[in-house]
C-alpha cells in the first residue's frame, strides 16, 4: 500500500485500515514518499505526489500488488507501466466494489473542489455510468481532525442526500476513513458504506488469486526510459 | 455457484472451474434447475432458464454468496432481489476484472446472435465504456465440443482482431471455459485471458470479506411476493 | 395482447384498452399465462412471468402482431425470436410516441423499485436520450385499488414535477391505466399523456401496415432449440 | 405530405409512395413550396427548403398530420411550432420503425457529404444509439437517374457492409425510393427495408388515431411571431 | 459579423460589440439580411432568418472570416459550406473560450423555449460534454427592453442557481449583451462571464491567423447548386 | 511556453513554433523545467515532468497566459490551479481549433501507447465527441529524428486512413511539428493540419484579448497549500 502523501501518521492509519482488511494470509507492507506534500487537496499536490511515488518505483519491496491509496489522484497508470505486479487506485476499487452491490453509487468527499478530480478517475477507469454524484461535505482535513464528530454529520447530511435525492443505492467515502463512520451512515440510511482501501486491498487479492498481472500489450507496457537531467540541488 | 441451464455435465465442469479459481478456506456448492434448457443459445431459452433459477431460491442452502453462471444471461436483478447475500454475474465479474488489469477488454463469444444480449447486460452493469468489442468465432456449442480444436483456432483469430484491430489489452471469454484457450490465447497474443466463473468467485470471496452485501434500500428491496397461479400440469 | 401476469381481471382491462384504441378493422385477442403472478412488482417476478409468456407462444393464435402488456418487464427480446409477427412491448411503444409529440418525456411509475427496470428497458431500446425522468407516485398497485383519487392526485403531482422541474412536454403512465388520470394530468399540466398499451396496438397497426416484421438475420433469428428438461412435479 | 424541394415530378412521386403506404381511409394531400431549390443536396438549400416551407404554413389545407418528406433535412421543428396538428419528419419515422423491427439499423444515402446532416438529424431527435452506421453510395441524384439499375448495385454494396461489418439488422433507405430496390435488398440480404416517407404516413396515422398532438407547453408553443420585414423584389 | 435578423438598431449594438472586442488590426463589417424577421424567438423564424442569411452569400464583401451572430440559430453549416473563408457561430464561440477557462459552463438564455434549440446547437458541435445547464430568465426580449434593471436582476438569479446549483464555472451569456451584465455577473458571483459575440470575433482573429479555413473536404464542400425555382411575388 | 521535458533543443523548437504562429504584438518566453525526463513517452515520465512544471511555477516571469507544451501529458490542471493567467494545453489547443473548421478530427500521435493518454486528455476537456480517431504511425521520437521522411510517409499514411475511414475532415499533429509534414498532408489530403503549439499560442492571444482568465471560482481556485517534506539528497 502506497500512501501518496508523505504523512507519516496518515500512511500508518492506511496501513492499519488495510491489515484490518485484508485476509489472513495477506501481509500489508505500507510505503510513503521521503518527500512531497503531507497532504494532498488539489492537483498540484497531486502531481508532486505523483512524481514523489514514481520515485518509488525502482526500490519497491518484493509484493504480490501495489495499492495507491490517494482518492482520484494521479500516478496509477504510471505505476502501472513500470510495475509487473497489478496495481489498484482506491476510487477505481470502491467504485468497482459498490456496483457489485448495488445500482447506483454516490461518493462524499471533502472539499467541493475534489469533486472535479474524482470524476475525472471514475470516467477515466469507465465507472462513471452508475455514479449517482459526487459529493463534498465541504470540511477540510483539518477541519476534520479538530471535530469529528461535526464531520460525520456533514457527511451523513450529504450521503442522505445522495440517496434520498440522486438515488444512489451504495455510499463511497472519498475521503480518509474516520472511526464511526460507516456505522453512522448504515444505521441512519441503511446503505452500504464501501472504503476505498479495504476495497482495494480486497481485489487486489482476488485479482493475484486468479494469477492475473497488468496487460503489457499496449498502453502499460513497461516504458523504455528517456535520459532524465537529475536535480542539482534539493 | 448455480448454473442456469439444467444439464448436468456443463454443472460440473463449472463446478470444477470455480473450485479450482476459489481460494483454500472457499465451499463450492453447484446447483442447477430441475428443468428447462440443457443449454442456452437464445433469449427465449434465457427467460425459461432464469424463471428456473428463480424456483431454486426459496431452498437455496447456506451460501455466503451466489455465482450465477451464464454468460450475458437473464436472473442476476431478480437473485439479487431475492437473496441476502451477494450475487455475482459472471458477465459482470469478467468485465471488472479485466478492467482492473487493461485499457480496453473484449468478450469472445460463440454465435453472433448473443452478441446483443453480451452487450445489454455490460451497459445495464455499466461496464461498456472500456468494452473495445464483442466479437463472436461462430461455433456453436455443439460444433466447439465436435472439434475443440477448430474452436479455439476460431477463437484466437477472433481475440488477434480484438487486440490488433480493436485495441483490446485484456480478452474475456464469453463461452464455456476449454481446456488450453487460455495458454493459446496468452502465447498468442501476449494479452491476459479472464475467466468469467474464476472472476465472479474471487470477487464473491472479496465483497464476503469486505462484509458487504447487496444493498436492500430501494431497486434490490426483497419483493413482497403477489399471490402466484401455480401451474395445473407439468 | 398478452398481459404477462396471471391476472383475469386484469387481462380484461387491458384487453378494454387495447380495443378502444384500436383502429375499426382491427380485431384484439387477450391472453395470459395460465400460471406465474398475478401482479409484477419485482425482477423476480418479472422472471417467471417472462418464461410463462415464452410458454404460451408454441400455442399462440395466428395474429399478425403482438403486444407485450407489461410496462418495463422482461420478455420481449424472447418473443421477438420465437414470433414470425412484429413484437411491441408498450414501454417503448410509449416512448416512441411520445417522442414524437414532444421534446423530452417523463414516465410516472407506481413504487420507487421500479424506477431501475424501467430505465434499463428505455436504455436497451435506444430511447433514453430523451426521457427527461423517471418518476415514482409511491404508491403500490394495492394502495391504487383501495384510493384511486388518492393515488391521481399523486401522479398528478410527480407529472407535475415532471415537466416544471425536469423539463418533460409530455407523460407516460408507467403503470395500468386508471380513467379520468389522462384527463387530471391533462387539465392540470396541459401535456399530452399516452398510455403504452395504446400506443403498442396503434403502433402494431403501423408496422403491419407497413407490411414489415422483426428482422431474422441475427439478434432475434428463430432460436434452435436445446433440449428441455420437464418438470417433474408442478 | 410536403416535398420540401420544389421538384413538381419529385412532389408527385412521394405523393404516389405516401398514397400507396397510406390506409385505405387516408387521404394525402401533397405539397411543394412554390419557389426554391428542385432538390437539396446541401445545407445551403435545406436551410432555403426549410424556410420556403414555412411560408406554407399559414395558407396550410386543413389535415389531421404533416408528413416533412426531406431526409435529414431541416424544417420539422419550426413546423412543429407553427402547426396544431403533428409533424412526421420522414427521417425520425423511418427510425422509429427501423427500432420496432431490428436490433440496429443503418441508413444508405446518396453522397458522402449528406452523412452528417443525417446523424445529426438522428442524433437531435434521440434515436441514434442503435443506428449501427449512416452509409453513402456514392451516386448522386443526378446519376441515380441516368443510371437506375446502377445506382441499385451501389446501395446493396453499401447496404451488405452495414449488414456483415456494421451488423444492422434493418435498412432505411436515405435517399428518393427507387422501384425495386426494396426487393434487390430484400432477397440480396434478408433485412428488412424501411421507406422514409411510408413510414412516415403510417406513424402520423397512428398518432393521430391516439388523439394526441405535439406538446405546446415550451419548445413547440405557438410562437409569438415577431415583425417580419418584406422583401423588397422577387 | 452577419446578424441573422433584419433589425437595424440590433445589428448596430452587435457590430459595436464586435468592434469592442477586436484586436486594433480588424476591421469589422456588420450585415443583416435586407429581409426576414426583426427578431427570431422561434425555431420558424430561425429558418427564415437562415434562408435570409444564405441570399446574402453571393454578395457578401471580400472578408476574412464570417460571425453568425445569433445565438442557438440556424444557418452556420449552410455558411460553411457556401463560403471559403471560416465561418463562427456565437453559441459554439462562447462554448469554446467557457471550456478553455473553466470546468463546466452555463448559458442564460431569455425565454425556456428557447433552452431546447441552445443544447442542440451545443451537442451538435460537440461542446455539450462540459455544458453544466441552459437557463432561462423567463424574460423576453421585449419585457427586457422595457426593464432592464430587472432583467439583469433575474439574468443574475439564474446565473446564482447555476454556479451554486450546477456548478457551472463560467457563464455564457445566451441572449443580447446588456450594458453591466457582465459586472453584476463577476461581482455577484466570481465567476467570468463569456459573450458570444466577443468570443467568436477573437476566436475568428485566430483561426485566420493560423492561416486555417473550413475544411472542404466532404461535409462543408462548395455545393454544386441545383436549379433554383424564383418566387413570382414577394 | 512550458516545455514539460528538460531537452534545451526541443525547447527551442518549440520556442520557435510559438513565435512563427504568434501575431506582432506577442512576445514568447519559453522555458522548460531544469531537471526531468529529456522526452516524455510515457505516464510515468509524464508525472515526473508534471511535477518538474509545478515546481517552475513560483518563480515564473510575469505573462498573460501559459502554453503547456506536451501532447496529451499531466500538468495542466494543476497549472490552472496555480496561475492567476490562463493555461493552454495543447492537445486541447488543438481540438478546439479543429472543430472549429472541420465536421470530425483525428489525431496522429507517435507509438500506440499513447494514444490512450491523448484520448484520455480530450475526453476530460470534453472534445472527444467529434474526434474520428486517435492513430499512431508506429515511429518513435528517435526513430523520427533517424528518418524524417519515412516518418512523414508513415504520418500521411495514418493521416489517410483517418479522412477516408474515419471520416476526419481535419488533421492534429500529436507529435513535434516536423518541417514539411502540414504541407504533405494537406497536398495529399486536402484536409487543413492543425499544429498544437500555434494552436495554443493563438487561443491564448484571444482568451487574453477578451480580458478573461482561469474561473477560480471552485476547481482551479488557487490552492492552500499543505506542508511539503523537502527532499534531502537530490
Amino acid at each position: 500500500v502506497i500512501n501518496p502523501n508523505s504523512s507519516a501518521t496518515m500512511t500508518e492509519t492506511i496501513a492499519a485500515g488495510a491489515r484490518a482488511a485484508a485476509s489472513p494470509g495477506t501481509q500489508i507492507v505500507a510505503l510513503r514518499p521521503a518527500h512531497g506534500p503531507t497532504a494532498i487537496d488539489s492537483s498540484y499536490e497531486s502531481y508532486l505526489a505523483a512524481a514523489a511515488v514514481m520515485e518509488l518505483t525502482p526500490a519497491l519491496p518484493a509484493v504480490d500488488a501495489v495499492v495507491l491509496a490517494g482518492f482520484g489522484e494521479h500516478g496509477r497508470d504510471g505505476l502501472a507501466e513500470a510495475l509487473a505486479v497489478p496495481v489498484f487506485d482506491i476510487a477505481e476499487a470502491a467504485a468497482h466494489v459498490a456496483m457489485l452491490i448495488g445500482r447506483a453509487y454516490s461518493v462524499v468527499t471533502t472539499l467541493a473542489r475534489s469533486i472535479a478530480p474524482i470524476e475525472d478517475r471514475l470516467k477515466l477507469a469507465g465507472l462513471f455510468d452508475r455514479c449517482a454524484s459526487v459529493r463534498a461535505c465541504g470540511w477540510s482535513t483539518a477541519a476534520v481532525d479538530a471535530d469529528p464528530q461535526g464531520a460525520i454529520a456533514a457527511i451523513v447530511a450529504q450521503a442522505r442526500i445522495a440517496v434520498e435525492a440522486d438515488r444512489a443505492e451504495a455510499i463511497i467515502l472519498g475521503c480518509a476513513g474516520m472511526a464511526g463512520i460507516d456505522e453512522a451512515i448504515g444505521s441512519a440510511l441503511g446503505v452500504p458504506v464501501v472504503d476505498g482501501v479495504a476495497a482495494a486491498v480486497r481485489l487486489a487479492e482476488a485479482v493475484v488469486g486468479l494469477q492475473l498481472t497488468t496487460s503489457k500489450v499496449c498502453t502499460f507496457a513497461s516504458p523504455e526510459p528517456n535520459p532524465i537531467i537529475a536535480r542539482t540541488s534539493p
